[in-house]
C-alpha cells in the first residue's frame, strides 16, 4: 500500500471560504474525502500549517518514508530558501501543486523557489490538481 | 462599538527598550493604555508575535469581523508574499504603519510587500503613527 | 462526443528516440493509441511541426471548435509573442505541457511565454502529462 | 503660534473635480478651511504650482521660518532630484503626504525620490493624511 | 466644428532653425498655415513653451473642451510623470507625435512615459506627422 | 505609378474575426478595397503570412523594386532579429504598423526590434494607421 | 568564565545524518561533546529550530548576557530581514559560521543577509569551523 | 568519404548583393564552387532557408548521418531556443560561422543561443570563416 | 572680446548660504566680480533660475552668439532630456561645473545627462572649477 | 613535514602602517614570527606582490608541491579571472582570507572571485584569520 | 615576407601539461614547430606573459609592425580594460583565439571584453585554431 | 617649495603618437617641460607604467610626502580596486585627469573606480586639464 502526504502551507485553510469565484467552494476536507475514496488502496495523509519551520518539519517527518509527497506552500513557495533545502535533503519525491495558474498573476508569484527540486509542477486545474499529482505516483 | 486590532511583528515586543535614542522609551503597553483611553467608545486588541505564521493566524481569526487592522509587520513587511496573501484575503481593510521613516534606511527596507494590499501607511511619525491609523478607521 | 487537439512543437518528432534516458523511449505514436484506448468516447486530434507559423496556423483551424487545446510549443514556448497571441485570440481553452522540469534546467527555459494565457500548466510529469491535460478537459 | 506651510505639486489643483469617484468632490479649499477651524491656534499657510521650479522657490521662502511643510508633491515626487535636493537645504522639517496608496498603483510611482529627506510620510489615507501630517507638527 | 490643440514642448520653437538636414527648413509657423487651410472646417490652436509646467497648465485649459489634442513634449516625454498625469486626468484624447524616429536614436529616447495614455503615436514620419495626427481626429 | 506593399504578420488573418471590441470589424480585404480605391493612381500589393520566414521571403521579394513597404509584423515585431535584418537589407523604405497602441499593452509588447530600422511608425489609430502610412509613401 | 551559545537554523539538525559524503558523519551532538571538552573553562551553549521566530527569540533572550554568539542560520541566512534585525538588536558579538563553502553552491546562497551586522565569517571549512568560531571569542 | 552539411538561415540568400562593402561580393553559389574544389575527397552539402523550422528539419535530416554541420543561423542565431534544442538533439558535430565580427554589432546580438551546444565558433574572417569551419572536420 | 556664459541651475542661488561647511562661504557674486577683474578683457554673462524651462530659454538665448558657456545645471544634470537637447541645439561649446565632487556623493547624483554633449567637465575642485572652466575658452 | 604557504596581494605590504585604528599595528612580519613558533613542526613560507602576475607566477611554483595556500589576494580577489584560473589550476587547496569583514564594507567588495575555486574563507577576524587557515590545513 | 605574431596570456604556458583531457597534450612549442614548417614563407613570433602589462608592452611593440597578431590572452581577455585600450591603440589587426569553447563554459567567460576591437575570433577549435588564425592573415 | 607628481597609466606612454587627431602631438615629455616652465616655483615629478602593480608602488612611494598627485590612470581608472585602495591609504590628495571627455564614450569607460577617493576630476579639457590640476594644488 503507497503512502502519499498531501502538504498545505499558509491560507490555504480558507480554501473553500475566501475568494470562492476564484477558488470554488470545495473545502480541503471535501477534497480529501473524494481523494481518499477513489484511490482507497492507497493511504493519503493530509497536513496543513501557516508556520513555515511546521512545514519543514513535517516535511522532515514523511520525507524518508513516504512514496510521495504534494506540496502547495502557497506564499512560500516564492521565497523560502529553507523549504527548497528541506524538500532537497528528503529521499520522497515531491510534486509541486497550485489551485490557480501563478504565470497569470502578480510578478512575484511567476516563480517558485521549490520547482527545481520538485519532481514536476501542475498548475491552474484547480483541486483537480491535487487528483494528478496523487495520481502522478501511483503509476507504476 | 468599533473593533480595532493592533498587530505587531517580529523585534517590536522590545520597543521601549532596544535602541531607545532611536526608538523612544515608551513601551506598546503604554502606548495601548493610552489608545484605549483616548478612544474610549472603540475596541482595541492588541497581538504580537515573532513567528511569521501565528501573524497569519491572527489576520484570519480577526480579519473577518473586525473593523480596521493596524499592522506592523516589522522585518516580515519587506519580504513575506505569505503575509501579503492573509492580507488580501481577509475583509477587514488594513493600514500598515512604521515607526520609523523605513525610506530613510537600508536599501532593502524601502519596500514593502503589503503596502499593495493596505489602504494606506503611515510612517516615521513614530509611536504616533499608531494613533493615527487607529483613528482613521473611525471617522466615519 | 468531446474534441481534443494535442499540439507539438518544434523537436517533439523526435520524442522517444533522443535522448531516451530522459524522455523514455516511448513514441508519440504508441502515447497517442493508448490515449485513444483510454479515453474511446472523446475524439483525440494530433498535430505536429517544427515551423513556428504552421503551429499558429492550426490553433486558428482548431481553436475554435475544439473543446481543448494540449500544447506543448517546445522550445518556441519561451521565446514566441506570435503564438501568445494566436492562443489569446481563441476560444477554446488551452492546457500547456512540458515532458521535463523545466524549471530544473536552463535558465532562459524557466519562462514560458504562454502560460499567463493558457488555463494551466502540467510539467515534469513525462508523457502522463499529456494524459492528465486532456483529461482535464473531460471532467464534466 | 506655529506655522505650518502646506505645499502641493502639479494636478492637485484639479483635487476634488478630477476623477472624484477616486479622490472625492472635496476641493482644496474646502479641506483648508476645515483645517484652519479644527487648528485655529496654529498658522496654516497654502501653495501650489504645476511648475517644478516654483514649488523649489517656496520651499526656499518658508524653509527657515515655518515649524512645518506639508509636501505633496504630486508626479514630481518620483524624478525629481532637484526636489530632493531642496528639502535637503532647508531647516525646517518635511512630512509627505499622499492622497492615494501610491503602492497600490503603477511601477513608477511606488518609488519616491523625496522619502529619504523627509520625516515620514502618510499615504492611501484620503485628504484626511493632510490633516494628521499637520497634526505631527503640533503634538509638542 | 471641431477643435484640435496642437501642444510642443521644449526645443521646438527652434524647428525649421536647428540641424535642419536632419529636420527639415519648414517652420512651425508654415506647418500650422498649411494645416489650417487644409482643414477648414475645423479650428486648429497652437501652444509651444519650453517650461514643463507651463504645458500642464495648457493641458488642463483645453483638455475638457477640445476634440483632440496632437502632443510632441520634446525631451519632457521620456522623463516626466507629471505630463502623464495631467495627460490622464483630462477628457480629451491625445495623439503622440515625434518629428524623428525616436527608436532610431540614444537608448533614453526610445521610451515615452506619455505613451500608454495617449490614443496613439505617429513617429518618424517628419512634419507630416501632425497632419495625420490632427486627421485622425477628423474622420468621423 | 508607385508601387506600394502592405505585408502582415502572424495572426492578422483574423482582423475583423477575433475581438471585434477592440480591433473593429472591418476586414483587411475590405480595407484594402478602401485603399485601392482612394488612391487609384498607386498599385498597392498585399501578403500575410503566419509564417516568420515567408515574411522575410516577401520582403526580398519586392524589397529592391516597390517605392515602399507598410509593415504590421504583429507579434514577431517584438522578438525577430532575422525580420530586423531583412529590413535592414533592402532598399524599400519601410513604415511600421500596429492597429493598437502597443505602449499602452503588455511589457513585452512594448518594444520592436524593427523600429530601428524602419523610417517612421504609426501605431494606436486602428485601420486607419495603413492609410496614414500609405499615404506617407505617396506624398512627393 | 566565558558563555558562548551556538545557534543553529533550519535543516541543520539533520547534520550527519542526511547527504554524509558532503556533510561527515558527526552529528552536532557530538561536535558540542567535543569542543566543551577542549573548551572546559568556557560555558558553551546550543540551540536549533527551524522555526524562524524561534531563533530570533533565541537570540533576544542570550544577546544580552552571552560573550559571543556562533550562528549558522542555514536557509534563512539568505533571505531574512528581521533575523538580520535580531542580530542588529543585541549587545553580543555574532560570528556567522557555514559547513560548506557557501560561495561554491547555487546563486541565491553566495549572499547573506547576515554578514554586515556580524563580526565576521567561517565557511567551507567543515564543522571546525564552529571551533575556529567559538575560539576567536574566546583569545583575549 | 566524409560529409559535411553547410546551412544557412534567414538573409544569406543575398549573401554577394547586399551591402557588398561590407559582406563583400562572392555569393553562396561562388564560395560553395571553391570549396568542393578545394575539398574534392569530401561531400560537402549546402541549403539554405528563411524558414527557422525548415532549417530545423533539415538540422534533424542530417543530423545523425553527416560528419559535421557548418551552421549560420543568421537573425535565428540570437534569439531561437529551437534551434539549440535542435543542435542539441542530433549527434553531429556542428561549428558555428558568423561572416562578419558578431562581437563589434549591436548589443542584441552579441549573444548566441547555438554557442554552447556547438563544438566552436569563427567570426569576422569573412567568407573565409566558412572554409575553416569545414575543415575543422577534415584534420584527423 | 570674447564672451562667456556662465548659467546655473537650482539651488544655486543659495550657494554662500546654504552647508557653508561643505559649499564655502563665498556667494556667486563675489566669484563672479573675480572672475570679471581676473579676466577682465572678456565679456561674462551670468544667469540663474530654478526653473528648468528658463535655462532652457537662456541657453536658446546665447547658444548662438557667445564663445562659450558654462554650465553647472545643479540636480536637473541628472534627469533632464530637455536640457541635454537643448545644449546639443546650439553652436556655442559647453563645459559642465560642479562645486562638490559628484562621483563621491549619492548614487543618483554620479550620472549627469548633459557630460556627453558637452565638451568637458571640471568637478570636486570648489568654486575654482568656473574659473578653469571660464579660462579654457580663452587659451587660444 | 607540512608545508604551508601564505600568499598576500596588493597594498598587504603596508599592513601595520595603513590605517592602524583598522588593520592594527602589527605587521606581516610580527605575524610570520608568531606562526613560525606556534606550528613549528610546519614549514610555513610568505610571498607578497602588488603585481597581480607575479602572484599567479608564485601560485604556479608552489601550488603542485605545498600542503596549502593561505590566500588574501586584496583588491585582486573582487575582479581577477586571471588569478580564479591560477588557484583552478594546481592540486593544492587554498583557504581564502581577509583581514576585515569584506561583507561589511563598499558594495564591489562583497564579491570575490576566489571563493568558488578555494576550500573555505575567513574574514572578519583580524590577523587570526591566518592562523586559523593555517591551522586547518594542519588538522589531520 | 609576412610577419605573424602570435601573443599568449596567463596560464598558457601549462598548454600540454594543465588538464590535457581538455586541452590535450601538445605544447605550444610543439605546435609553434608546425606552424612554422607550415608556414616557412612568414615569420611569426611568438611571445607569453603572465603578467598583465608585459602583454601590453609586447602588443606597444609589434603592433605597428607586424601584418597580424594572433592574441589568446587568457583570463585577462574578460575584464582587461587595459588590453582592450593596447589593441585598439595599435594599427596591426589582431584575430582573437581561444582554445575551448568559452561560450560552454562558466558565465564570466563568455564574454571577451577584446572581441570588438578585434577583426574576429575562433574558439572552441583546439590548437587548429591557432592555424586558422595565422593562415587568416596570409590569404591575400 | 610645493612639490606635485604626474603618475601616467597604461598607454599614456604613447600619447602624441597614437590617434594625434584625438589627442593631439604634444608628448608628455613637451607638456612636463611647458609646465615646469609656467610653475617654476614648483617640483613637478612624472612617472609612467603600463603594469597596475606598479602605478601602486609609485602611489605609495609619493603619496605621504608630495602636495598633490595628478592621476590619470588610463584603462585601470574603469576596473581597479587595487589603485582605488592604494588612493585611499595615503595622505597626499589627488586629482584625477582625463585627456578626453569618458563620458562621451564607452558605457564601461563613464565610470571611474577611483573618482570618490580623489579630491575632484577634469575631463575632456585635452592636456590642458593636466595644468588646471596642477595649479589647483599651488592656489592656496
Amino acid at each position: 500500500m503507497k503512502r502519499i502526504e498531501i502538504i498545505n502551507g499558509p491560507n490555504l485553510n480558507l480554501t473553500g471560504i475566501r475568494q470562492p469565484e476564484i477558488y470554488g467552494s470545495t473545502t480541503m476536507e471535501q477534497l480529501l474525502s473524494r481523494l481518499r475514496e477513489r484511490f482507497s488502496t492507497a493511504q493519503i495523509g493530509y497536513y496543513q500549517s501557516n508556520i513555515e519551520g511546521e512545514l519543514i518539519n513535517r516535511i522532515h517527518a514523511v520525507g524518508f518514508e513516504a512514496d510521495g509527497i504534494v506540496l502547495n506552500a502557497g506564499g512560500y513557495s516564492h521565497t523560502s530558501v529553507a523549504l527548497h533545502d528541506a524538500v532537497a535533503a528528503i529521499s520522497t519525491p515531491v510534486v509541486e501543486v497550485h489551485i490557480s495558474n501563478i504565470f497569470a498573476r502578480e510578478e512575484y508569484r511567476r516563480h517558485s523557489m521549490l520547482s527545481d527540486v520538485c519532481r514536476g509542477m501542475v498548475c491552474g486545474l484547480g483541486l483537480e490538481g491535487y487528483r494528478f499529482a496523487v495520481e502522478s505516483f501511483l503509476l507504476d
